[in-house]
C-alpha cells in the first residue's frame, strides 16, 4: 500500500516542475510511509526524488523507527550536536542529488528550521511550495481510508449521545468540553483528537472558533458543540447547535435558516460540481433572508487525516468534485453579542451524488432541562 | 501581565540585531497576548516592533477574537480569497515599516506559508530565525506559571494512580494509553494534552519515542509509561517504568542504574550549574557501568507551555541554570530487542538548588498481577 502511494507521488511530481518532495512528520509522511514522529525541535525530513532511494534524515535515537518504515529508506541519522545534524542534512542532499534541483516542500508544514537546514545543505537547490502535489496526494480516499472515517464519525456521534444527558445550566464550557473529550476516548477515539472540542455558549456562540472557557451555561443560551474523533489516524468533524430554554424566537428562525442552507449544500454535492457551487447553494439560502454578511466563513473544508485539508468549499474555488472526496458542510450564521448557529455534517462524494457520513439529528434540541 | 511581557520582548529585541518579531499561533502568541488560535491553513501573524502599535493579521471571521486580545492590536483582517489575504499582509508590512528591517521569526513554528506571505509583502525585509529571543522569552517562570505547572503535575500523578490498577496482561498498549488519557481528563487536565501518552511494552520499550500500538502486555515485559497533563496551558511530563513478572534480573539491574543516574542529575541542579553538568551527572553514572552507548538521548528538556523547550539538558549546552527554570530529568537505558528503562521527573531551579515537582515513587513496581 505505502509503496503504491510513493509511486503515485512520483507520478504526480512528473506532472510538475518539481524534481522531488521534502516531507516532515505529519499526515503526508504517515500516509506515504506509515511513519509517525512528534514534530519537535529535532527535525525529521524525508526526501522523495525520481530514481533515488528515498532518504530519511532523523535523530540517531529514532533509527529503529526509521528501519521499521513500510518504505525502505536510506537513513541519515544525526546525534545531539548541531554539527552532526548539519552533516546528516548534507549527506542526504548529496545522496538525493539536490544541487541544481527544484525541491517541493509542504507549505503548511515545513518550518523555518527544516527550510533553513535544507537550504544550508543544498544552497544550489531551489525550495518551493508544493501545494498542488500535496493537495492532490490525499484528495481521493480509498475504501480503507473511508472505513476509518466512518468509524471516526460513529465514535463522535456516540460520544455526543452520551454527553448530552450530562449538560446542565451552571456547567462551564470547559467542563462540557472535557466531558465530550472523555466520551470520545471512551467510545474508542485515538488518543490524539483532531482538535479540542469547541463548546461555545450564549454570546460566545457568535465566535466561530471560540475556545471553551469558564462561562457557565445559562437559560436562553444557544449552545454550539463542534467536535470530532480520530480513528486510526482519520478524523470526523461535526457541529450541532442546542439551546437552553427559553429561546429568543429570532434565534430559532436563524436555526431553521441554517438547517435549510445545510440541506441545500448537501443536495448540491455530486461528481463534476464545482466546490464553489456547493458553497453558493448554502450561501444563497442565507443571503436571501438577509443574513449573508453573518455567514462569516466558507461552507466547508476537506477532511481525512487532517481536520482541514482540500477540497475547500469556498465561493471562489472552481475545483470539481470527484467520487472519493470527503468534506464538511457547515453553514453558520453569527449574530454578534447574541449567539450563533452552525450545523456541520461530513459528506462523501459518490459516483451517484453524495453520501452523508453523519447521521445525528440536525433539529434544534433543548438541553439542560 | 501581557503588556509587561510585550515590553520585555521589546527589551530583549534591543539586545539583538532584530528590529522586530513575527509570531504565529502557539505558545509565544498565547504568552504575549493571551490569544489562542488553531494553527491551520488560514495564517495568523502578529508583528511586534519598537515604537509601532503591534499588528495582527488574521481571518476576518476571527476579528472579534483579535479585538478581545489583552494586547491592543492594529488588526489587518482578510477575507477568504487570496488577494484579500495578500493585501492584508501588505498593509501590515507598511504599518510596521518592515521594508529594510530585520524581522525575527520563530524557527520551530513559522511555516513556509507565513514565511512566503511575509516575504512577498515585504521583499525588502530580511527574515531570520529569532532563536535567542524566543529562547529567552519564556525561560524563567513566574509564580503564576509555576502554580499551573504544579497543578499539571498533580493531575498527571493522580491519573497514573488511577490507571495502574487497570493494567492487566493482555491489555494492548493502545488501550492503556486511552485509559491514561481518560484519567488525565477526569483528573482535570485541559483537553489538549502536551503529547499523547507513550505506552511502550517489552521490546518496544527500547524505542524512546514509541507510538502505542496493538501489542498486548505480557509477563516478563518492562513497561514504560511517559505521560503528562496540561493545566491552564502549562504542562507536566513524567515517565515511570514498571514490569510484569517475572523480570530478567539484568533488566532489574538496569532500572537500579537509571534510578541512580536520575538521582545524580537532580542532585547536580542548582543556580549557576551548566546544563551540561546536569547531563554529565546522569551520563557518568550510566557510562561507568558500561551502558553509555545505550543512553541514547539527552538527560532532559525544558518544560512550560511546551513539552519541549529550553533549557536543553545536553552534554554540549554551556547555558547556566537560573532560579525559575523548569525542566525534565529523564535518563534512560535501552537494550535493543529486550527493553528499556526511563525515569523522568520535573524539576524547578530554586535559589537554594532544586525542587522536584514530581513526587511519584521511582522504584521499579510490578503491575498486572
Amino acid at each position: 500500500m505505502h509503496e503504491a502511494r510513493v509511486t503515485r507521488l512520483l507520478q504526480l511530481l512528473q506532472q510538475t516542475s518539481l524534481d522531488g518532495l521534502a516531507v516532515i512528520p505529519g499526515p503526508n509522511l504517515l500516509y506515504l510511509t506509515g511513519l509517525s514522529f512528534h514534530l519537535m525541535e529535532r527535525p525529521v525530513v524525508a526526501l522523495f526524488l525520481q530514481d533515488v532511494e528515498p532518504a530519511l534524515i532523523l535523530p540517531a535515537f529514532e533509527q529503529s523507527k526509521g528501519q521499521a518504515s513500510a518504505i525502505p529508506f536510506r537513513l541519515f541519522p544525526y546525534d545531539e550536536d548541531e554539527e552532526s545534524r548539519a552533516s546528516a542534512f548534507q549527506a542526504a542532499a548529496v545522496h538525493a542529488g539536490l544541487a541544481g534541483r527544484t525541491l517541493g516542500v509542504e507549505p503548511l508544514r515545513m518550518r523555518f528550521l527544516e527550510f533553513g537546514l535544507l537550504g544550508q545543505a543544498a544552497p544550489e537547490a531551489v525550495l518551493v511550495g508544493a501545494e498542488p502535489v500535496v493537495t492532490e496526494l490525499r484528495l481521493v480516499k480509498d475504501e480503507a481510508e473511508l472505513a476509518c472515517m466512518r468509524r471516526a464519525v460513529e465514535v463522535a456521534q456516540q460520544a455526543l449521545r452520551r454527553s448530552l444527558p450530562q449538560i446542565r445550566a451552571g456547567m462551564t464550557e470547559r467542563e462540557l468540553a472535557g466531558e465530550l473529550t472523555l466520551q470520545m476516548l471512551r467510545a474508542g477515539s485515538d488518543s490524539e483528537l483532531p482538535f479540542p472540542p469547541i463548546v461555545a455558549s450564549g454570546p460566545n456562540s457568535a465566535s466561530p472558533h471560540h475556545v471553551p472557557g469558564d462561562r457557565a451555561l445559562q437559560s436562553g443560551d444557544l449552545l454550539i458543540l463542534d467536535w470530532g474523533a480520530t480513528a486510526s489516524g482519520y478524523i470526523s468533524d461535526l457541529t450541532r447547535t442546542f439551546f437552553l430554554a427559553p429561546l429568543d424566537p429570532e434565534l430559532e428562525r436563524i436555526h431553521q435558516l441554517v438547517l435549510r442552507a445545510n440541506a441545500a449544500a448537501r443536495a448540491a454535492v455530486h461528481p463534476g460540481a464545482a466546490c464553489a457551487s456547493v458553497d453558493q447553494a448554502a450561501r444563497s439560502v442565507i443571503t436571501a433572508e438577509g443574513h449573508g454578511s453573518e455567514f462569516r466563513h466558507r461552507t466547508g473544508h476537506g477532511i481525512g487525516m487532517e481536520a482541514h485539508e482540500p477540497p475547500y468549499i469556498r465561493d471562489d474555488n472552481a475545483q470539481l468534485l470527484q467520487p472519493g472526496m470527503t468534506f464538511t458542510v457547515e453553514p453558520g450564521v453569527y449574530l454578534t453579542g447574541r449567539g450563533g448557529v452552525r450545523i456541520e455534517d461530513n459528506v462523501l462524494v459518490t459516483p451517484g451524488g453524495c453520501e452523508c457520513l453523519t447521521s445525528l439529528p440536525r433539529e434544534l434540541q433543548e438541553v439542560g432541562s
